[in-house]
C-alpha cells in the first residue's frame, strides 16, 4: 500500500474541470471556462516576438535565473508603472504564470494550520492551493461592493496575537468570478486596516487590464505605495495569460524583498526557472509595444460580448436570472431567482447545449446554491446569442414562462 | 515582523549558485555549472519546431490540459520505448523540467518527518526539495559501483512498519556528481530490494541518452515492468533540458496511475499547466527526428570533452587528483590526494580564473571534504585545456611540485 501525504489521499479534481468533458459534445456552448478567446489571440505580434526573441537563441535556450531574464524583468516592470505602481526590474520575479505567484507566496508564507482570509466568493484554484497547505481557510465579509473594511477591522481584532490570519487574498479588480471592482475609498480603508493589524495582502489582478466602462482604479500595490505604513503591506500578482496568451505561461510579483528572495528560493524547488524560450518571447512582444497595440482590440471586443450577454439575459430572462453588468474582465456573477438550484438548471442547459459553472465552485463554506458564473469570452457573440436562448428554454423546464 | 513558514524563516541559498558571481570575472573558466553547452543547441532543428509549431497557433497559445499536450505525451511515450520503457501516452505526464516531477512527488508523497533515502553523495537541488519539505533524508550505503543491494536490504530491514522510508531517490545512469552508473545485476537487485520492503523508487535519469562507451544498460523503469511484484516499484524522471535544450523546460514523469493522477493535481496548484507553446515547440522537434539526429552530435562533442578534461588532469596532475572517467553524462567527480580540502584549493583556483564545485555540496551527512566536481559540458576543447592548467598552478601553491 503506497502512502500518500494525507492531503492527497482522496484528491479532489477541480469542479470546473469536471465540466471539460461535456465541451467535446457537438453542438455545445460553453459559458463555464475562463479561458480567453483563442479568435483573439495576437497571432502575428506573437508570430512576430518569437521571430526576433529567437534572433538571440542561447537566451531562449539556457536556463534563465529562477528571478527571470533582466530583459523581461524591465519589460514587466514598465507595464506595472504604466499600471501606476511604482516598480524597477528587481522589485519583481517573473513567474510561471500567476498561479505559480500564488503557490510560492503559500509555500513561504504557510505553514498548516495557519489562517488565510479569502473573499466568498472567490477563485477555486486559490482555494485548493490553500486546502492542499492544510490552511485555515476564513472568509472575510463583503457586500454588492466588495469586501468590507470596516468588518473586516472588527474580524481581525477578534484574532489572538497567537492565531492571526498570514494573509487575505483578494482579487480587487473584476473579480473571478464576482465581477465586481472594489471602489478606491474601500481600497484606502483596506490597506488602513491591513496595515493597522499587520496583515499581508496578495493582490491577484489578473484582469485589470480588460477595463470597459469607467476610469481605472489605482490597485492596492499602488495605493499601498503612497504611505509608509502601507508600504509592505501588499504582494502584487498578474499574468499574461488574460492580455496576451495562457501558453506562454508567464506571471509576474512585486512584493517586499524578503518575501521575494524566499520565492525565488523556493522557486528553484518549484521549477528552477521559467522557460528563457517563453520570457524571450513575451519580452520581445512587451518590447516592441504589441500589447498596447491589442489591448483596445481585445478590451472592445469582450465588452461587446459581455454587453451581448448581459443584454440577452435581461431581455430574455428578465427577473428570472439576476446580474449585473461588470465593468470589465471576463466574467459574469448572477443567480437564478426563487432559490432554483444551480446545478439542477445546469442538468437542464447540458440538454439544450450550454455550459456554466455552478456558483457552489467558488464557496469556502456556505454556498449560495441558485448563483452561477458565466465566462462571455470565449464563445462568438452569435453563440452568446444561442447560449442565451438555451438557457432560457433550460429555466422553462422549470415550470417558468 | 512577518511570519514564513519556519523552513523559509532563514532561507540558505544553493551553494553552487554562489559561484555564480565568479562567472563575470573576465577571462574565468567555469568547470562548476550542470548548463549543457551553448555552442552545441540545435538551432536550426529547434528554428524549424518552433515554425512547425506555430502552424496551429492556438495549440501553442491556449491552456493546456495538467496532463501535457496529447500529441507531446505521444512523442515523449515514443522517446521512453526507444529507451526500453514499455510506455503509452496515458502512463505519463509532462513537467516543467524534471525539477517539477521531483516537486510534484514531494508534494504528494511526503509528510513532515519521513524517512527518504538518497545516495551520498546526491544532487543539491534534491536535498534542497527534500529539506524544504522537512523529510528526514538518510543516506544509502554505496562504493564505487554505485548503491549497494544487499546493504539497503539491511538497512531497509532495521526500519519499524511506522517508520520506513518513504522513497529512495536514485540517478543510476551517470550520476550527477559522481558519473557512476550501476550495474545490471545491481539494478536487478535493487528492485527486488525495494519490492520485498514496499519501497518507491524514484529514478532521476536526465542523462542517459549521453553515453560516451559501452552500451545501454536497462533503466530501472524498463527493469521493473518486467516483474509483475516490482511493477509500480519505480517513477522515472527525465527531461529534455540536456539533450534539447534547458529552455524547454520540458520534462516528464511515468509512474503508476495512482501517483500521475495525484501529481496532475498538484500541477493544477503548481503552475495550471507547462506551456503549450514549448509543449508544441518540443512536440514537433521530436517527431520530426530531430533529437535522433543530434544526439550523436552531442555525444561525440561532449565524449572528446570529458577525454580532454580527464586525459589532462591525469597528465599534469597524475596522483594529486584521483578521478575516473565517466561511461557518459555532463561530469567527473574526483578528489585531491592527501586530504587537501576542496574549498582552499578552490579559492586559489579563482585567482587563477578556473572554478568548480567542491564536493561537500551534495552531501546529506558527512562530506569528503577533498571532493571536488567538475563538468566539462560548457568550456571549449581548448578552455578545458586551460582549465587544466590552471587546476594544476593552484595545486602548486600547496607546496605540490
Amino acid at each position: 500500500m503506497r502512502t500518500f501525504n494525507p492531503v492527497f489521499a482522496a484528491p479532489q479534481g477541480s469542479p470546473i474541470r469536471e465540466l471539460f468533458k461535456y465541451l467535446s459534445v457537438p453542438g455545445m456552448i460553453s459559458l463555464a471556462g475562463g479561458y480567453p478567446a483563442s479568435d483573439l489571440f495576437d497571432e502575428a505580434g506573437l508570430a512576430e516576438a518569437m521571430a526576433i526573441a529567437f534572433r538571440n537563441p542561447v537566451a531562449c535556450l539556457q536556463y534563465s535565473s529562477s528571478e527571470g531574464l533582466p530583459g523581461l524583468r524591465d519589460a514587466l516592470a514598465h507595464l506595472s508603472r504604466q499600471r501606476g505602481i511604482p516598480c524597477e526590474a528587481d522589485s519583481l520575479i517573473v513567474t510561471s504564470g500567476s498561479q505559480q505567484g500564488l503557490d510560492l507566496l503559500v509555500r513561504v508564507l504557510l505553514s498548516p494550520g495557519d489562517i488565510v482570509l479569502v473573499e466568498e466568493p472567490t477563485y477555486p484554484a486559490t482555494l485548493q492551493a490553500l486546502r492542499l497547505a492544510q490552511a485555515r481557510i476564513e472568509t472575510v465579509s463583503s457586500d454588492q461592493d466588495g469586501i468590507d473594511p470596516a468588518k473586516l477591522d472588527i474580524q481581525l481584532a477578534s484574532y489572538t496575537q497567537q492565531q492571526r490570519p498570514t494573509l487575505l487574498y483578494v482579487s480587487p479588480t473584476f473579480a473571478n468570478p464576482t465581477g465586481l471592482t472594489l471602489g478606491l475609498e474601500r481600497r484606502r480603508a483596506l490597506l488602513e486596516v491591513a496595515a493597522r493589524h499587520d496583515l499581508l495582502i496578495v493582490e491577484d489582478d489578473p484582469y485589470g487590464d480588460l477595463r470597459f466602462t469607467g476610469a481605472a482604479i489605482p490597485t492596492l500595490a499602488e495605493l499601498a505605495r503612497m504611505q509608509p505604513e502601507t508600504q509592505d503591506c501588499v504582494v502584487y500578482l498578474s499574468s499574461l495569460s488574460k492580455i496576451v496568451a495562457p501558453g506562454v505561461r508567464i506571471g509576474w510579483m512585486i512584493g517586499p524583498a524578503d518575501v521575494l528572495k524566499r520565492c525565488t528560493i523556493a522557486k528553484q524547488t518549484a521549477d528552477l526557472c521559467t522557460s528563457g524560450w517563453m520570457q524571450a518571447i513575451a519580452e520581445a512582444y512587451l518590447a516592441q509595444g504589441f500589447l498596447e497595440r491589442h489591448l483596445p482590440v481585445l478590451t472592445k471586443a469582450y465588452r461587446a460580448k459581455c454587453q451581448a450577454l448581459v443584454g440577452g439575459l435581461q431581455a430574455q430572462l428578465g427577473q428570472r436570472f439576476e446580474c449585473q453588468m461588470p465593468a470589465g474582465g471576463l466574467f459574469v456573477w448572477g443567480r437564478w431567482s426563487d432559490g432554483l438550484d444551480a446545478k439542477a438548471v445546469l442538468e437542464k442547459a447540458i440538454e439544450h447545449k450550454v455550459l456554466y459553472v455552478p456558483g457552489s465552485a467558488f464557496y469556502a463554506k456556505a454556498p449560495d446554491c441558485s448563483a452561477v458564473r458565466l465566462s462571455f469570452a470565449a464563445p462568438s457573440l452569435e453563440g452568446i446569442g444561442h447560449a442565451v436562448e438555451r438557457l432560457a428554454a433550460a429555466v422553462r423546464t422549470f415550470g417558468y414562462p
